[in-house]
């Protein structure tokens, strides 16, 4: 087709063009009709409303409209209508010639012209390219089913509808959203409010975890469950199947979840393909300068589908910031795009959830976070160098903006550092006012704590009548022992009664909190927490996602508290426990298979000698546990080598794990000429029994056969002693820094029940102890007596311990190498190049 | 020839027999004109000279000698004539028809005839058998040489007479005698008076070990050394070698002495060819009733050519006992011979050695010992239920008659107990003397200990001064401090000035002295001893050859203060430790190889697990040592599986002695991220420097890598904790029945000076500590600043501390198992078949 002339500025796909043959105006052609193209042609206008000719190319039938708005069309809170931004009056009445439904499919730069899908080819003196992107479409068999869509535009949202439509006719009908970022929950969200059974599948462990730290996410998640949708983080899409349609997904860990909608909702790419054909200058996006411009002067472009200082964006903000720069550059002002600053906001009726900046944290990073469990809030303002750097809100999203604003205009935050959390008003109402004015201002019968309904007054009498720290407090009237969100208004009170003569409570159990191991582990049990984040935000943790002391921790404590129910968090794990292996100086792993007792074959030998060999292990050592070593296993051979090691009948040594390491043993009454019982068969019997237990720390075990004590069983956590009679049994041993030598718990006479007081022991211990310490310290702490008596004089008690520890046991006796063998997190065993070093 | 008669009742060989016609009493003939078939005639003579008709055949020429005068004849002390019996007179006298030079060649019992070499042949009717012995020749090579003869007649004597008139010419030539017993040394003595270089050797490890004790055969030993012989005990003769005649013996393990002359002299067998060949019945001996009759009522015989009920002699008291048994016999007296106990002299010029009856011991036998060091006096009796069953004198043999009398009559010497040992004189003499008042009644002048000089009065005023206890008057006037004889007399001074107010002194060694550890060790260094018989001479052992506490003590010490020079004695040595491998309950061995440092390697890997599978043991497990243990291997299979851990390279790890056991590693600076140092590294180094060396106990090393600790080098006896700026040393820990944590010796710098450091330390404790003393024990008692003081601020006396310990360790790293499995001491690893039990 021919280029026309024509009269009519605005065209339907399929009309003819029609512009005044005599406008002799530059011709400014927008590839693209959504938000980032018609934005750029307002801004133009703004500044000069005559000097371009436009003509718009739209690919869908609409006006422009709001595309992020078509989640509350979706939910049924908007209509199409309500969206849109420039209907057909603002073109006509701007002059703009529309060409919709006809995308443009090439650009002829020597030409300068463009020519659409349709045919039309016309000629451009300046060109703008705002195609914006496409979903991304993770490449999955079935991905091309009937029923599978993305959430991108008007269409999309009628083919959800129509499912939902067809699903009433069954009960609501069952979709599946891939993807737990902004859109998917959105697309969630909807479908939910139109009847369906949604279930949102994440590949990463927390939602959103773009914008939203895991604190923020977990409260998010847990409020999305309670909508009834069902959210599954860590969900690796294997497939989607199907005759002819969708019927459901399949996950890689076999998992079926069946659907008659799949939402692809995974991410965006910006859409580059024509102007790479163009020969313009693409990376992630197509490259523009800070006035737009590609690497073709007069072809501009702006939106998601553009570069800019190596950055891409998804957001809306930050196309408004490009469309200023773009229009300055082409009336001839020289302002220039300095990047843009995110933040987000989830468009989900009832929740507040906001996110800006960089909340990454690192080196300099400072974070305020403020929780209150009982209102469901969660905020968090990352501080650097004095500035705002980033911030989550949840629950309470008002002063976003704010935080946004002081983020955006670099604003020097020092003066107002310790009101900041608690919002524009407060702060700013105040200027630098005293927290502890505030409290002293206070009326006696201002409530302080929420939770036990505790006042000023009855906290001011209770540290009248002697509580002089925040720990007597708590003991003595109830504030701030639940959920500690007053814990800062009552150290407050405590300062202005007390001054100096305050007293530092017991450790906390980290910087994160004011609560101590104990407190921590009896409010799990008491509030029924089940994940660490619940806890973070239930116990009101003053940091967003904890730290390396309170994570592995917090993991360990509902671990034991919830055994097969609650899922271990491999983040929350130092990296040997994640890797099955010890960590060398190299950067790679030693592996210690299990040898029941330090008894071992000719067959396991063998196995060990040639994984020596095939793996190319520069060391093979025994070790002090009874155990052999193998050294210098690279990352991505580890799964192999447990493979070669399970098929010679062994299985993990856990010689990296705050577990069960190992049973020593001397050789007993088998061998022995000195042996009294048979101590390498008890040993034996004790591995068996208590292998694969996950512990506040390494937890060591010996069987000796008689008094010459041989397995050096008095140095260990649980040791036996056999002697004639029957089993010395020792706990809190301990061979390291400080050596210890055990305690006698008691004696008793036979193996059974050896077996019986060491499962007690050791589920006490679990129970009992503080994550980290060790038997030694902790009956130090507790006292022998104290153990005795649950141990030895209660005999219900230690009967129940015996088979709590056994029902865990129950759950934590798979091999963690077999599964790894077999394909389990396959993501840990990567190589990764070393980092290399150019030689001079 | 035919049956000659004649007149002349001497005949000499070749001579006609003649006997006058008309005799027609009894022909008794004798086969033997040697000691005892004369003085059975002697006997007979006695009773009734004219029953019998009497005719003697001998093989030599001579008339008969007293063939145990040989000795002096040899040695030039007697000539023939003096040493002859029964001059042919007295066969004249007697009408005793002699043949010599004629020995009896066959004996026809129907017939009643003998036929001689000669081939005479003559009728009995009685036949007495009166062979006696024929040396035992040994069947080595080289032995029918000329020149290797034996000694048990004339013809032997001339030719060592001749040898040493040979050697005259050369300097007095070179002999070897092999057999160390009574004959053996006889001859010995008889040549080096003759003037020959004589060297005897002996298989066994002491002289005359059927008639002397250890005790008695080393002061026999040193004095025959003081003579200048040479005397090899465990000496096995290879071959006898030389062209045409002796040049030399060689023995096993590869020594050659050369010799123009060899004796062999290693025992007797009765001469029972000609009965044999009668049909008589034949055990070790030919076997007679009480009445010295054979299977064959007309053939009787006496001497050493006869078993009676199970017992053969080889000494000339029984003979006379058989032959008195004999003549009553054959005169119708029937008293029958009831055996006889024997007792021994040497006949060696100024050597008083006297043996007799049981000096095995065992359960319920008592022994009571004399020493007198400066006189070389040893006297041991045994008295088993209140009767005398042996004795063993030395150097004072005066009342080994008196003793041997006594032992006979089976009397009870209850009564003279506490003075038996002093002799008949003394026992006799005072009856129940108490020795109390024997000392009371000394004179103030009368000496006391020879050793020092002190005199009664001396003691006594020591006494008087404070001196409460033996202890005390050893440091106050040093009587009893030197060789300990007077120990007894020193004890009973106190015990009359000081009544009940005697204190005992310290700990002794054993029950066996009344010295303690440190002062055995320094009278081994003061006095240069070099022998465990020596020590137990000069220090008045009161047991004749120690016991288990005393002799592996006392070996110990020999060997830390002799290195290179000192024969370690295998039979001081716990089983383990003479076995190389730890003996198990059921009496099989556990093997443990060496593995430096804890490190392994898959040849060793496949070597033992080959080991495990060959030899059939039923179980192998790692030790908490660091090592592997093989269990269940059988003692004959041993040198085999050592041979075979050999081929892959390993050494002993000497799992089973009192020697450094392990060094335990923790993998350092290499692969830990937490590691300092290279703690493997210095390990295997340590391991390497101090393997192999012999202690008072077991001796555990570990080096830790970091202070975590992890090879638990605070319980060792030789700790070191690399530290960033270097080692810290520790000392004394223990791990065993009772934990103990080490004392920190120091810190240093370099990797040199924590090796130097432990060679000194190891060495200090090796020459300090008592024997079974652990390094805690000895810290505890001389006090951690004593051992800094000599390791840490004396520079000097460290180093000479290393020096000794690197100089002894050049003769102690050799590896057991090659010398085992090369060969050594095979005895040790021989099968012994299980007792079988009757299946009913």
């Amino acid at each position: 087709m021919e280029l026309q002339d024509g009269l009519s500025p605005v065209v339907d796909s399929g009309d003819d063009i029609l512009v005044p043959m005599d406008d002799v105006r530059e011709h400014l052609v927008v590839v693209g009709n959504g938000m980032a193209g018609c934005r750029a042609v307002e801004e133009l206008l703004a500044r000069d409303s005559v000097r371009y000719r436009v003509t718009i190319f739209g690919a869908e039938p609409h006006v422009n409209y709001n595309r992020i708005m078509l989640s509350p069309v979706l939910a049924g809170e908007k209509t199409f209508e309500d969206i849109i931004i420039n209907d057909r009056a603002w073109y006509d009445d701007n002059g703009i010639t529309l060409i919709t439904s006809d995308p443009v499919t090439a650009i002829d730069r020597a030409a300068k012209t463009v020519t659409s899908q349709s045919g039309r080819t016309i000629g451009y003196d300046k060109l703008l390219i705002a195609t914006g992107s496409d979903p991304f479409i993770i490449p999955v068999p079935g991905k091309d089913l009937p029923g599978v869509i993305s959430f991108r535009d008007m269409k999309d949202v009628d083919s959800m509808l129509a499912a939902a439509e067809a699903g009433k006719s069954v009960g609501g009908g069952e979709a599946v959203v891939i993807g737990g970022g902004l859109l998917g929950l959105e697309a969630a969200h909807g479908l939910t409010l139109r009847g369906m059974k949604v279930t949102v599948l994440h590949i990463m462990p927390t939602l959103m975890e773009r914008q939203l730290d895991e604190a923020a996410a977990w409260l998010l998640k847990n409020a999305l469950e309670g909508r009834g949708q069902t959210i599954l983080t860590g969900a690796d899409t294997a497939e989607i199947y199907g005759e002819g349609k969708v019927e459901g997904v399949r996950l890689k860990d076999g998992t079926q979840i069946p659907a008659s909608l799949v939402v692809m909702a995974v991410g965006i790419r910006p859409s580059v393909a024509l102007a790479r054909e163009a020969g313009l200058d693409v990376g992630r996006g197509i490259k523009v300068d800070d006035h737009m411009v590609t690497s073709d002067a007069d072809v501009l472009a702006v939106g998601e589908c553009v570069e800019h200082d190596g950055n891409v964006y998804g957001l809306v903000a930050p196309l408004w910031d490009m469309c200023r720069s773009l229009a300055d550059g082409l009336t001839d002002r020289h302002t220039g795009y300095k990047g843009s600053v995110t933040s987000t906001k989830l468009k989900v009726a009832g929740l507040d959830v906001f996110s800006a900046g960089d909340f990454s944290g690192g080196e300099g990073c400072e974070d305020i976070v403020l929780r209150d469990a009982s209102r469901g809030v969660y905020k968090r303002v990352v501080v650097k160098d004095d500035k705002i750097v980033g911030a989550v809100l949840y629950g309470d999203t008002a002063d976003g903006g704010w935080y946004f604003d002081l983020l955006k205009r670099g604003e020097n935050v020092s003066d107002i550092r310790d009101l900041l959390i608690f919002g524009q008003a407060f702060a700013q109402g105040g200027g630098a006012l005293d927290p502890k004015a505030a409290v002293a201002a206070l009326s006696d019968d201002a409530e302080i704590c929420g939770c036990n309904g505790v006042s000023k007054g009855q906290v001011v009498a209770c540290i009248e009548k002697g509580a002089c720290s925040l720990d007597a407090v708590r003991a003595g009237c109830k504030a701030s022992a639940s959920c500690g969100s007053c814990t800062g208004l009552v150290e407050n009170i405590l300062s202005v009664v007390l001054g100096d003569d305050v007293q530092s409570g017991p450790k906390t159990m980290c910087k994160c909190t004011s609560f101590g191991h104990d407190d921590v582990r009896r409010e799990i049990v008491a509030q029924d927490m089940r994940s660490i984040p619940e806890v973070m935000q239930k116990l009101h943790w003053s940091t967003p996602d904890g730290c390396s002391s309170c994570r592995p921790a917090l993991n360990y404590y509902l671990l034991c508290a919830l055994p097969g129910v609650y899922v271990d968090d491999q983040q929350s794990r130092f990296v040997n426990e994640r890797m099955h292996a010890n960590i060398q100086k190299d950067g790679t792993y030693s592996v210690v298979p299990r040898m029941w007792g330090g008894l071992t074959n000719p067959r396991e030998l063998r196995a060990i000698a040639d994984v020596v060999e095939k793996y190319d292990a520069p060391m093979v050592k025994v070790t002090g546990g009874q155990r052999l070593d193998i050294f210098g296993i690279k990352k991505e051979d580890l799964p192999a080598v447990w493979a070669d090691l399970n098929a010679a009948g062994m299985v993990s040594g856990h010689a990296y794990g705050k577990s069960l390491r190992t049973v020593k043993t001397c050789v007993g009454s088998e061998w022995c000429r000195f042996g009294t019982q048979d101590s390498t068969g008890l040993g034996v019997k004790t591995e068996r029994m208590t292998w694969g237990s996950w512990m506040p720390h390494k937890f060591k075990i010996a069987v000796s056969g008689c008094p010459r004590n041989c397995a050096e069983a008095t140095i260990k956590d649980f040791g036996v002693v056999c002697v004639d009679s029957g089993y010395e049994l020792h706990v809190g041993g301990n061979g390291g820094i400080h050596v210890r030598v055990t305690d006698l718990l008691c004696k008793v006479s036979t193996e059974q029940e050896a077996l019986d007081y060491c499962a007690a022991f050791t589920q006490l211990y679990r129970e009992e102890a503080r994550y980290l310490e060790r038997t030694a310290p902790w009956i130090e702490r507790v006292g022998v007596d104290y153990v005795k008596q649950r141990i030895v004089e209660d005999d219900a008690g230690r009967e129940a311990l015996r088979a709590r520890f056994l029902y865990s046991q129950s759950f934590s006796q798979d091999d963690p190498w077999a599964e790894r063998a077999a394909g389990a997190n396959t993501e840990l065993h990567q190589h990764l190049d070393p980092i290399s070093i150019a030689a001079e």
